[in-house]
């Protein structure tokens, strides 16, 4: 069997493993044994558990990412750039949820070598949102200029701040859609329920219309 | 110097060095030169590095969710108890940066006894976020069929979905904005962020206006 073949049936065994037992609690004779392979030969191929482990969350990282980028096609407007991310997004995380838990628990824990790549890979989705919002916030703008009733630009922190709330709002309705039993819905669903929040508020406030805590009781 | 003072400086030590070097690389050393107690009083008072750092999740997860508590009147309308709820989240994660780091990335990390003690109390959040929709949503729902033009009670699983999508994106915020160097954003400026586009969506959905796909570009 080609090298390459037995280091993906190893990945795929670790990021089994690592997601149900947590890093600490896996064991490499429990990896070795699910992919089939001598512990000696895993440990040939991908050095220690600690290695592995990086491995899988590169491994995990550029595959949701590669997922995303795949289906936004950059030419589109912004909400349909949002909408077409959000579905893969939900559609990857809930087609490899054990990639998924390793991802977004056990490779948060701070100080560890492996929490950078989480994230930088979490850092880029929120680049490629931030963008997207900034890129909606200036043609609101400009709009709202020609019209003369203008919005004005939306600061840049607060673009960033939303930017912010709405990876961590995918992050945790993966977790939650992943963790459900009986009625799983699916990664359109869970994108609508996102879309059906948020994009009617942030294209209220791309035209300068806030919430505002005085006006409501 | 009585045994509770001391046993808090030896936490308010422990919070600050767990955040700044992750459960791990942690020292207790370091800790009890912070807290400038000796070695083996830190493990006589907390017994050993990991019940410290349990002990430490415990009491930042309680003061948390006492701060929220205590702002929010439970007689108060679900808008009013949502903005100041997360004020309330905001101020405090603000003020306790290394409480609420050490809550946030080192305490997820799967199959770790403290795992659960912080997935308790994040279920707890979601809990108080999930009755506040479903009520505000059974409002709604009450007032449609007065109005004979209803909207319809939202299901269970989606408000379910929307307090998960809430809670991670006040999650995420709150790791924004004590990331943030230069122009910190008040608590009240951060919560207003979340506000304006969460609450505008929310209420549009449960007077049954959806964003749909179909409609937009």
């Amino acid at each position: 069997m080609p090298r390459e073949v037995r280091e993906r049936q190893m990945l795929d065994a670790a990021v089994e493993v690592f997601a149900r037992r947590g890093y600490r609690a896996a064991s490499m004779d429990e990896i070795a044994e699910l992919a089939g392979a001598s512990k000696p030969l895993v440990y040939l191929y991908l050095n220690s558990k600690e290695d592995l482990f990086s491995a899988c969350i590169r491994r995990e990282a550029t595959a949701l990412m590669e997922a995303v980028r795949a289906a936004v096609d950059p030419a589109a407007p912004a909400e349909s750039r949002l909408w077409s991310g959000l579905r893969a997004f939900f559609a990857h995380t809930a087609e490899h949820p054990a990639g998924w838990a390793v991802l977004s628990c056990q490779a948060r824990t701070h100080g560890e070598p492996f929490a950078v790549v989480v994230a930088e890979l979490r850092q880029e989705i929120v680049d490629l949102v931030t963008r997207l919002l900034a890129e909606t916030a200036d043609g609101a703008a400009a709009a709202g200029e020609r019209d003369a009733g203008g919005a004005g630009a939306l600061p840049g922190h607060e673009v960033s701040g939303l930017a912010h709330a709405l990876v961590g709002a995918a992050e945790s309705l993966a977790g939650w859609a992943n963790d459900r039993t009986g009625a799983v819905p699916t990664a359109k669903e869970t994108a609508a329920t996102l879309m059906n929040v948020a994009w009617v508020g942030l294209e209220n406030l791309m035209n300068g219309q806030r919430w505002t805590a005085s006006a409501r009781p």
